[in-house]
C-alpha cells in the first residue's frame, strides 16, 4: 500500500481532521487525538481519493476533501460510540478511549465528531448533504439490526447489517467522490454500488480474520465476536452447520463465556467448513465491487485515469489479501 | 402560554419532527416517539417562531420551520445522551428512554435524531449551518465543563456551564429566526445575545426550581441536582456560603448520600438567603435578556410586528414565573 501513502490529498485530509478536532475544552479534543494517535487505515478517505482520480481528479479539489475528512470523521465517531456499546475496553492493542476516558466524556468526544463531520460535509452541494445523512442513518440503523437472539440471524441478516454498519460510508465515499470529479448520474449511481459491496466485503474478511487472525494482527484478543456472540457471518454459519460447541459458545444459556470455551471454540471453528463458505461469499462481494467499478468506469462522463483506475483495483485487491 | 400555543407554525414544526424521526428500523422511531410522548415545553421552536413574528414573519417560512424543528431535534438528542451519562432513571415523571430502551438503543436513537437534525439545517443557507455546528459544540463542550469538582466551582463556573449547554440553543434560535425574518446583522447579534441571556436565566431558574418546586411540578424528585452533586447555582452558592450542611453533603467523601440526607439538605437550603442571591443573579439574566431584545428591535431593518413583540416579552417573563 505504499503508492497509497503517497496518494495526493491524504496529509490535507489529515490536516483538516486535525484541525477539525479542535476545542478549548482539553477533553473533547483529548479524546479524538487519542483514538488518532491508535492508528487506523484511512480505507474511507483513501478510497473517496482515489474515485476521485480515477475519475481524472489528479489533485482533489476542497469539495473532495471535505468529504474526505469528513466521512473519516463520522467513523471515528461511531468507533467512540461502538466501544461504549459494546464496552470494549481494548482497540487496536491499546485501552479503548471509553475505557481511558469513560462513557461520559467518550459519549460527548463522539457527538463532537459527528457535528465536525457535518461541518464540513454541509459546506458542499445538496446531494453530498442529504446521502450523508442518509449513510449516518444507515450507520446507526446497522448498529440496532445487531441486537437481537443470535440464533435467528440469517446469512441474509449479516449481510443487512454489513451493508448499514460498514458499507454506508464506503458507498458514500465512493458516491460522493464520483460525483464531485463529473462523472454523472449513472456512472456515479455504479460507483456508489461499487463502495456499497467493496465495504460488505471488508466487514465479511473482518468477520472471518476475527477467528483466523492473531491477536497480534488484530490488536485485540481473536474470538472478539464469539465472545459477544455477534450476529457474525462466521458465528452465523457455524452455528446453523449444527455444530454442538457452536450451540453451546453462542446460544445465551445463563452461564458466562469462560477464556478456556473460546479457546476451545476457536480452535473448532479456525479449520470448519464454514470459513470456506464465509470466504466464498465475502470474494462474491469482491467480484460484485469489480464489476460495479467496470461499469461505472464505462458510464462515466469524464476520462477515466487509468493509474487512478489501477490504484482502486489495488484497493479491492488490498481488501481479500489480508491473513486470512 | 394559551396564546403561544395557538402560535402560528408550531403544528408544522411538530409535523417535520415527527417525519424526521421515522425510520425502518423500529427501535430508532420508538425511542424517539417515546421522548416526545413525555411531553416537553418546545420553548426553543416557540422563541423561534415568535423570534420571527416579531421581526415581521408572521406566516413562518419553511425555512423558520426547518429551524425550528432542527433545534428541537437536537434538543431531543442532548436528552437522551444527557440520562445515559448521569444515568438518569426518571424523566418527566416517567421512565427515561434510558431505563426503559437501556443504553446502546438510546445512545444510537440520540445519534439519529442528530443526524436528521442535521438534514434539516443543512437545507439553509451557510451562515445558519456554521451557527448551528459552533452551537452544537457548545452543548457538548457544556455538558464537558460541568465535570470535576464541585468545591472548585465558582459562579463564573456555573453561568459558563449554562451558557453553553442551555443557552446555547436559545442563542441559536433567536439568531437564525431574526436572520431567517431579514433583520440584518446588527440586529440579529442582538437578537442572539437576547437568546444566550435567555437561556441562562432559564437554566438558573431550573437550578433554583430544583430545591424550591415540588415533584409533582419537576416531574422528578427535588433535590436531583444536591443527589447528583452538580454544579448548580443553588449548589455553588450554598457551598461557598460555608453552611457545614452543604459541605456535608456537597463534597464527595465516599460515603453514599442517602435518602434522609437529601431530605434534611433540600429543607435546609430552600429557606437559606443562597436562593435569593440565585433569584438575583437569575434576574438580572432577565434584564439582559431585555435590554438586549429592546436593541435588536431597535436596529432591526425590517418593521416590527408588534403582537410578536408582546409575545415575546411573555415569553421573557414566562420564565421568571415559574413557582420559584
Amino acid at each position: 500500500m505504499q503508492a497509497v501513502l503517497e496518494l495526493h490529498g491524504l496529509s490535507d485530509v489529515e490536516e483538516l481532521i486535525q484541525n477539525s478536532i479542535h476545542s478549548d475544552v482539553k477533553a473533547l479534543s483529548d479524546i479524538p487525538r487519542y483514538l488518532l494517535t491508535l492508528g487506523g487505515k484511512r480505507i474511507r478517505p483513501i478510497l473517496a481519493l482515489l474515485v476521485g482520480r480515477c475519475f481524472g481528479m489528479q489533485r482533489p479539489s476542497a469539495a473532495l476533501l471535505n468529504i474526505a475528512a469528513g466521512i473519516e470523521l463520522i467513523h471515528m465517531a461511531t468507533l467512540l460510540h461502538d466501544d461504549i456499546i459494546d464496552k470494549s475496553a481494548l482497540r487496536r492493542h491499546q485501552e479503548s478511549a471509553y475505557a481511558k476516558f469513560g462513557l461520559g466524556s467518550t459519549l460527548l468526544a463522539g457527538d463532537f465528531l459527528f457535528v465536525r463531520a457535518f461541518g464540513l460535509c454541509s459546506r458542499l452541494d445538496s446531494s453530498v448533504i442529504s446521502w450523508t445523512e442518509r449513510a449516518c442513518v444507515m450507520l446507526t440503523e446497522g448498529e440496532i439490526l445487531e441486537d437481537g437472539a443470535i440464533q435467528e440471524k440469517s446469512v441474509e441478516d449479516v449481510v443487512e447489517i454489513a451493508k448499514r454498519k460498514t458499507s454506508a460510508l464506503f458507498a458514500l465515499a465512493a458516491q460522493c467522490a464520483s460525483h464531485i470529479a463529473g462523472a454523472g448520474a449513472d456512472s456515479v449511481e455504479h460507483a456508489r454500488h461499487f463502495g456499497e459491496q467493496l465495504g460488505i466485503a471488508f466487514q465479511l474478511v473482518d468477520d472471518i480474520l476475527d477467528v483466523r487472525a492473531t491477536e497480534d494482527i488484530l490488536g485485540k484478543p481473536a474470538g472478539g465476536d464469539l465472545r459477544e456472540r455477534k450476529p457474525s457471518l462466521i458465528n452465523v454459519l457455524w452455528l446453523k452447520s449444527g455444530d454442538s460447541i457452536a450451540h453451546e459458545l453462542l446460544v445465551p444459556n445463563g452461564k458466562a463465556i469462560t477464556d478456556e470455551s473460546i479457546k476451545v471454540g476457536l480452535s473448532t471453528v479456525r479449520e470448519h467448513v464454514v470459513v470456506d463458505e464465509a470466504k466464498r461469499l465475502a470474494l462474491s462481494y469482491v467480484d460484485g465491487a469489480r464489476a460495479s467499478l467496470a461499469a461505472a468506469i464505462r458510464s462515466s462522463k469524464v476520462k477515466i485515469d487509468d493509474s487512478g483506475a489501477a490504484a482502486l483495483s489495488a484497493l479491492v485487491q488490498f481488501v481479500t489479501e489480508r491473513d486470512w
